[in-house]
């Protein structure tokens, strides 16, 4: 283990997240809603530790990649423990237990919540919950890369950043092939976090259009980008009750649930980049015949074509990119339309975006795998490899797509069998409750619906479940690893 | 395509379906139940067709195996529809599509029913379906194998079958490996065959024991051997109430689960053998560990441990085999106890047994799968090899299972999607009507539940179903095969 390396890192987070936590600060004093404290004590707290644990970056060493994964998952640990600190100082959460897990809803851009109601809460804690889903949509070490002193050194490339760096920010990517886009690693998290930072903005000024007073407007285009799904509403964007909102959020989530990588190309106008996209391509299709689907079986809920399709495409776009918003109490649909969201729910966006789920990519080639397969049983002696986007996709790649959803359902299996334990939910509220939270979605069915919350678990499923954001947010295997022995050591 | 060996096969199957047709007839005249001619007819027909398709075997001629994959389908398909005759001609069933639904749970021994009652039904009637989980159970390809007269031939092994006839036992027999026993395939039919005999009627004598009379003995001795689960009483097994009887069957349905070379290796006393059986060991583990579990769950539900344990057991034991036999309504247990009988569904017995589901040979491979992608992810450069039984798995067979899962899984979500189209049923209802039919068990949860049946599902649904119980009987690829157009090319 590279520990010095390792504890920089380390110290770069906290003070980032120090630095971060100004901008909740900032609403705190403007809103004078009393919580000034819940921010500056960590604010104050973070800054005095973090420079101990190592203040210059070290010279030599670099990581290995179990190395590189065992960093990201401490340092999304850390994160959310941190990120709890201001639900208990202002008292806004009493339980540890269901502060941290506020905290990792909120930066694995879960944005399942234990608060039973929103509405009433100091406008600085809303602040911070919405901004934890916007950090963690990108991942907050992409964003120490980004914003790392540029220092020149052998062991480093020309952008200052090191050879292994790749392996962190590979951990934190989403998706089964991390594409560079330049051949500087820091350049190309910078570009993606413009791109972030850049449609954003763009969502913020759509909705003070439509009429969203600056707070919510902020708030929810937080979210939006993060694919979170934390609302300062209690009943989510429902409570606009406009067609006009839930269109633009509908298509801004969409937006934010493709691989940024598209949107490099656009600027760099490489439309043929664009137009090779077979998960670009797929991600559309499942989205437009979804909402069809369901706008059609809808017609016996709501009384016109119209309205059907309005609510069915805004909960397309929410389950599909993992954000979890609703507008309707899409737990009373039909069977039909609710099996439909559930299979949304394990699908999920597009790789390197900021939705969760297991990827259209990965959806795509597992799909393949099984042509491949009975292909086989026709013809054993034809050898048959998987094309995606026109190009060959690497054998080992393929493997490692079908032991990931191997490792994927028996993780889901295990958790919703432990989850079961918590009596009295039915088998649907445990099922959906880890879908949700696994895929980084938020609201479930049943007793996890989108008009209830988390917070009828006890202790140990409400860690368990947190647990599972942090697996799904960062792909099962950093935290596997991180948690299995050989990892550390020598 | 060898259409004259196929035609040959066919005309077999025929001929020895009608002359197996002859002991339900037999039962027709002992309880003068007035359904002679649902026999005698289906006998006629049977006897009078069968031998135009071909009356001797073709000298000539090797199947390839997509060809033993595709006419095992056809035979299976064809033998569901002339099975399901008597249920028509008796006035037991009216439509056409409940009646060949009633036969293909009959021949893949799922056991799902759509008969509301049975008590009321001709003991003939009864009797057939009891009949077909036994024939099923163990494959009507490999009764025709067992039964072929002894041609001496160049094209054929001295046992008088060809080289290519391991395709359509392979095909038929369930598990990832097919594992011969000898190197004669027909004695190793028949070796099979008669161990399967032998405990049927063992069984047959112990619940004669408990008390069971003669007609209900045989007739649930079959359901278990095919660890089918028909049963000729409205309340399966819960109607005897009879901790002797559920003991009894529970351990024979175990037995039947096991991998039947388990009991080759004991009568050759090759101890060894079965002692490095690692699916057996992990099949026991599984079982008694789910037992307990579920005891301590049921706790709450009824009076006594000694009731819990008895409850549980028996339970446990019919749905890992997927016989899906009940002795109390488990659709009303605890969420916990039916979680765990959910996974048990999907695990399913031992491969070359006669029980459904995934295997736990399988889930074994897959599971080792899981933990060979984390160590890759600690140590990229060690290669690592799978072992099971002391042995190591060749790679092809760890790649077919995966992508079995990965075929399994997507089969499994499009029939549920499909059955969410059959509007008023639940999400719990869909998924494990899905789950009771493609794993070969019967009963499901909520709608589908042990007091339930499969009548209220509309015609779509109930074709939907049927597939799934042949897709799971034959492991997926034999149907799938089937219906690629790929497979009828020259």
């Amino acid at each position: 283990m590279n520990i010095p390396y390792i504890l920089y890192l380390c110290s770069r987070v906290i003070v980032i997240l120090a630095l971060l936590l100004l901008l909740p600060l900032a609403v705190s004093l403007y809103y004078r809603d009393g919580c000034l404290l819940a921010f500056l004590l960590p604010i104050f707290l973070m800054l005095g530790i973090g420079p101990l644990f190592g203040r210059k970056k070290p010279a030599r060493g670099t990581l290995f990649a179990r190395e590189g994964f065992a960093v990201v998952t401490l340092i999304w640990i850390m994160i959310s423990v941190l990120g709890a600190i201001p639900f208990l100082i202002s008292g806004t959460i009493d339980s540890f237990t269901d502060a941290v897990f506020e905290a990792v809803s909120g930066f694995t851009t879960t944005g399942a919540s234990i608060l039973p109601a929103v509405e009433g809460l100091p406008p600085s804690i809303l602040f911070w919950r919405q901004f934890m889903n916007w950090i963690g949509g990108m991942g907050v070490l992409a964003l120490v890369l980004a914003l790392a002193p540029f220092e020149k050194d052998h062991t480093r490339g020309q952008d200052g950043t090191r050879g292994s760096d790749v392996y962190i920010i590979r951990a934190e990517s989403p998706g089964p092939i991390f594409g560079k886009l330049v051949a500087k690693l820091r350049f190309n998290v910078q570009i993606l976090y413009i791109i972030y930072t850049c449609i954003t903005l763009l969502e913020i000024i759509f909705l003070l259009i439509g009429g969203m007073d600056l707070f919510d407007s902020i708030c929810h285009s937080f979210a939006s980008a993060g694919t979170g799904g934390f609302s300062v509403r209690n009943t989510s964007i429902g409570y606009y009750d406009s067609a006009y909102l839930e269109t633009v959020i509908g298509i801004f989530i969409l937006l934010f649930g493709v691989n940024f990588n598209i949107y490099y190309f656009l600027l760099t106008k490489n439309i043929l980049g664009i137009l090779k996209s077979e998960e670009l391509r797929w991600y559309l299709i499942i989205v437009a015949s979804s909402v069809l689907l369901i706008a059609c079986n809808l017609l016996s809920v709501y009384e016109s074509f119209g309205k059907s399709l309005r609510y069915a495409f805004f909960q397309v776009a929410s389950i599909i990119t993992t954000t979890g918003f609703s507008s309707v109490d899409f737990n009373t649909w039909p069977t039909f339309s609710k099996g439909i969201l559930v299979i949304l729910m394990f699908i999920g966006a597009c790789a390197s975006s900021t939705g969760g789920g297991l990827k259209v990519s990965r959806c795509i080639i597992l799909v393949k795998t099984a042509i491949n397969e009975i292909r086989y049983y026709l013809n054993p002696r034809e050898v048959r490899s998987i094309r995606c986007d026109g190009v060959y996709v690497e054998k080992s790649v393929v493997s490692n797509v079908s032991a990931y959803f191997v490792v994927y359902m028996i993780i889901f299996t295990i958790s919703t069998f432990l989850l079961t334990l918590d009596g009295g939910h039915s088998l649907e509220t445990c099922f959906t409750a880890t879908a949700a939270c696994l895929n980084n979605i938020g609201p479930g069915l049943d007793g996890v619906g989108p008009m209830s919350n988390f917070c009828s678990f006890n202790d140990f499923s409400t860690w368990l479940l947190s647990c599972n954001m942090l697996l799904g947010r960062l792909e099962l295997f950093p935290m596997l690893v991180f948690f299995s022995p050989t990892a550390w050591r020598k």
